[in-house]
């Protein structure tokens, strides 16, 4: 069997929210949410620090050209999260609350897409605050 | 000459922002602040370091208490800060675009007014990012 | 089967404590413990990340409330460990060796019966300086 | 079953090193590896965290001696890759490329001989920037 | 006029300490000190930079060797304070009540003493947890 | 008097060095240089903190655009330093040995030129490691 190697890399984006149930009364959603159900937004610098496993390349010695998977990251993540608020401005929050937990796995969800090599399991960290973060798949 | 010591205490605050001047068009607005400009507002964990000179009190050893700082940072600066959208909640950036060199100083006037001890020399060092800071007075 | 995402909180105490084992001589005690073994205690900040892994609540977005989570580690931890002696005040090492491998397992005990959620599973690090840390389970 | 802790340590060393496959022509591996292919060198920080997994023995409250462990790094890594230069000064990359994820097998290897624990789980990470990071195995 | 330069080294030690002042009540110790006059003592991993200015050596490149700075302070510092109870084994701290505002001062008399070098200025910064710290002179 | 605030920017670079002087024999460069004396290089992640003192404009509220601040470093400082070998790569240093001290002060000189504002008063921080550092001026 071959010898598989974890390759991480970090990247950031700074974005504005609120966490909203729109289900939900107004009374409701401020007793649940506290002051991040603020109706003009707070915001974040958020960490991501994205993990690909596979086997490493004999040719290049990589798992993967950790340029290219910077780029993948700042196409389809960065472009579409930063300086952006995620309520209005990212479409998968349209309905979905965009709490650390759902906001990993959208991102999971674009990464895996946008890299498209099943042989490499990904996994996406996402720190909120440098006190807390998220994983996912855990 | 007494000896003089700096005491220095870190908090921090999330909040939204967009930069914007009222009294230029769109375009302009657009082209100067790029996507910091964005109507939706984007956010920061702002990390602030506040930073006090003065004597050792012989007595307690302190030149002040840290959890007496810790307060007032607390009640005139989080409480204000914090999860609030400055364009909008917090009155002093209604009319000033809420740059990161504005804010420090607005934070330094809230700050010298609430310790009020003019015996101490007080500085505000202000991260936006961690790539990105200021401080006032320089 | 449904998505499985982490969350992680990150507290901190200080603590005094020294390395000791009363089964053996003093001259044993030294020569294991090194400095550590000082009779006079030395001390550290400790870093603690608490992980959770369990599905996302799809009313709220969360797997667990990260400001109930913050709450119960400072009720059962941190009014426990902060500010004191491990040796003299708590009393989980009045015959356990606190060594940060036996501190870790202390906390995952008493935040597993205090969280009371067995669907949620617990791992707790404890970074005991910048250079030393350990996890459990492993 | 008895219970399992992770023990951590963190070093450090500092290093010059190239980008290199001698079965290519210079054309192509300015291509693949781009400035990191430099023939004159570059270098890095590298951070290194060495994770083993086995029980607490009860006599010391240790997995394992975490100054033994700092020598057995010390001696078996740091004196063998600090301030060096990878491809020249270090024998196992004569002909074998010093990417991350190629350094990070070598350590597991040398330090997995000089531990010489097999009840001990080995696991390296390594840092080449704050951004860029590897750990084996995954 | 030859040009300054700064030149700094981090350095750290973990050590016990006890905020307490003996002509006050027990009373007024607990009232002024909180939990940071627990009798059994509390602990910290304090951070040390060392800062040094003056002209560069145009033979060596240097202000000082950052070795020789090195041991100066493991000799004179980390030596004295590392693992130790700053109330009971550092003689500096029988009388003198060891918040961070005083170690600071004894340990940049301590450095300026054994530095000895009256053309290079010497500052001390010292963490004494991430959030709270000093420097002397201000 | 108008406020003044400080700005500061932080950037990074990889590269290779050495510590020599030609003029002095290869035993005195290994007895005064160490193993920062390798004929064969070695490297760090540099650090680079760029501050910038100056008045507020009212217009923009920025003391400089840092966009145009990180432009201006990326093309004067990173495109000459990264991924280079500092005494064969960069013609600052054929003939100055490359310590830190030297570095920083042709960083500065790189910088103060290449930014052309005598209004704002700049100040270079350059980290080698995380625990040397240096800054021009003091």
């Amino acid at each position: 069997m071959k010898k598989k190697v974890a390759v991480f890399r970090k990247e950031h984006f700074n974005a504005a929210h609120r966490l909203h149930n729109a289900e939900w009364s107004d009374e409701i959603n401020a007793k649940v949410f506290g002051k991040c159900n603020n109706p003009n937004y707070h915001g974040h610098n958020y960490n991501l620090d994205v993990k690909l496993v596979g086997e490493i390349d004999p040719k290049t010695g990589y798992v993967i050209d950790m340029k290219v998977l910077s780029d993948i990251i700042k196409e389809h993540v960065l472009d579409v999260f930063d300086h952006k608020n995620l309520n209005l401005d990212v479409p998968h929050f349209k309905e979905l609350n965009p709490t650390a937990e759902n906001i990993v796995v959208v991102i999971h969800e674009l990464l895996e897409k946008a890299i498209n090599k099943p042989e490499l399991e990904l996994t996406v960290r996402l720190y909120e605050t440098e006190r807390n973060y998220v994983e996912y798949p855990a």
